[in-house]
């Protein structure tokens, strides 16, 4: 199994997209910079999405110049369609990552959109990208989302995650993440189903898993997603998190505990936990009265504990 | 891998154990008969200790004649040490369990007992049983606690485990437990360890794990520990516990979200979440202002979801 794994920070865009308060910028930029030097090489900065619907990220555009000074730093950023493409490309981001909902009623709901749209909004943004210089070219990953359950459809059939997958690459992504939107999963249907994406679109692109935490399954499932092979798992700092259309689902993953999984287990994350953990304040100063998890920093690290 | 697992519920004497207030006997007695009701068949109903120590548990006598009037319950008891065998026998129990520290620090500290001295009272404890008619003979397990680490001694070499493994199994035991005490264990360490003993012992000779979740990785661990082959899981209601001499030890793994797992993983467990779900209401009764965990409660079962 991997010795080495990435945590790639969501929570600077799902976990802010979710919260009803809106972090200043200012203070996002200093959360960022903090997560970066504790060792953080990838966040998800923000999202190209009209600022009326999310004001909490319509600062994107300036976080990602911020961000990109930060050097090996992977600067990624959500985007929904054509125009977040263009905008992304604009801004300078290293990675996109584009939401497929597996479930259509989630789709549309979520973005309006249904699955014959996105795929061909998929083909319009591989071929503005290609238009780029290969220097400027962003890393083009989609997200299967709702891929082990839907809060508003329950059961998401596993051919239809196939399907999408094949579609999506067809349509020209670099990459598959399998998101558990709603948290949904279940350890054994992680496996599963991460073996049968592989086998459909070749291991080598499908790299990452976007988890939550809403059964209490999430730390669970991303030790499955690792025996599996995978090596970047979203998380977010405090469990920040959930998604807008998807009734009850709570937060993302603890990037905190996460880190403490891997290290426990000898695997490295490049991220210091002290330091990591130092980085909560920022969500306590930012977005005050927001519910924040984790038992790790509640803990302190056990005796004797090393990295 | 097993289709089947026994939920091992140590709310009453593992949780209340560790708990600032007393729960009255007439609650403790309704709740065990709710969580009977519920579909969980072995309970650890409370501990043959002196009551001016844990007055919590000061009526396990009535709560184990109570228990036994719930037909095809295991009801299981702690016992310390010879005495408390022997109140154990006589109460009727149908097993008791044994802790036997891995840290000797911990040992002295929770027990004011050396290794010697646990094998010694081991060896008393089986002839006492042995005298006992064979229809009143109760299962005698042990728990090697801190067996994945100690928050005074802090890492425990594994040779320690194996070797007190063998000398309990020797001395008399029927079955041996591996405890995460303090909750140091991470999901690789689970699978090696449980290995490294049955190779020792013999695979029938260890059938539980008894897990905390002071990291978040308690559910990551029973998980790991059910891909190994283990087929009883200790856990606790509300995630409640702790334990007295180990500085820093949050709460045993929560219940509702281990059976949710196993139920969503196609795992029979007996229980009936939504009716497991309803009994945390004893909790907040009968231990007004203790913390209470677990995410399934809160989130409500998945669309669709069916045991």
């Amino acid at each position: 199994m991997k010795d080495k794994v990435l945590i790639s920070e969501v929570g600077p865009r799902d976990g802010l997209q979710n919260c009803a308060g809106v972090m200043p910028t200012d203070l996002k930029k200093r959360w960022i910079k903090s997560l970066y030097e504790a060792g953080v090489r990838e966040i998800e900065v923000g999202s190209f999405v009209p600022p009326k619907l999310f004001p909490q990220l319509a600062d994107t555009a300036e976080i990602v110049a911020f961000a990109k000074t930060l050097p090996d730093l992977t600067v990624l950023a959500l985007i929904p369609n054509l125009r977040g493409a263009q905008a992304a490309l604009d801004a300078g981001v290293d990675a996109v990552t584009l939401p497929l909902s597996a479930s259509e009623t989630h789709s549309l709901k979520n973005m309006r959109q249904s699955h014959d749209q996105v795929i061909k909004n998929v083909v319009a943004i591989r071929s503005l990208f290609n238009e780029a210089p290969e220097e400027k070219r962003p890393r083009f990953e989609a997200g299967v989302s709702t891929a082990f359950g839907c809060s508003i459809e329950g059961h998401v059939p596993e051919a239809k995650v196939l399907e999408l997958s094949d579609r999506l690459v067809e349509a020209g992504v670099d990459e598959l993440g399998l998101s558990d939107t709603v948290g949904y999963a279940q350890p054994l249907q992680i496996k599963r189903l991460i073996k049968k994406v592989r086998e459909v679109v070749g291991a080598d692109r499908v790299k990452s898993v976007h988890l939550h935490n809403t059964y209490g399954l999430g730390i669970a499932n991303a030790f499955a997603a690792y025996e599996e092979g995978i090596e970047v798992f979203d998380s977010s700092q405090g469990g920040l998190g959930g998604c807008p259309a998807s009734p009850g689902a709570s937060g993302n993953i603890v990037t905190e505990d996460l880190v403490y999984m891997f290290e426990a287990m000898g695997v490295d994350t490049g991220i210091d936990l002290d330091a990591l953990i130092a980085c909560r304040h920022f969500l306590s100063e930012g977005l005050p009265g927001e519910p924040i998890y984790g038992m790790t920093p509640n803990a302190g690290l056990p005796k004797g504990f090393r990295s």
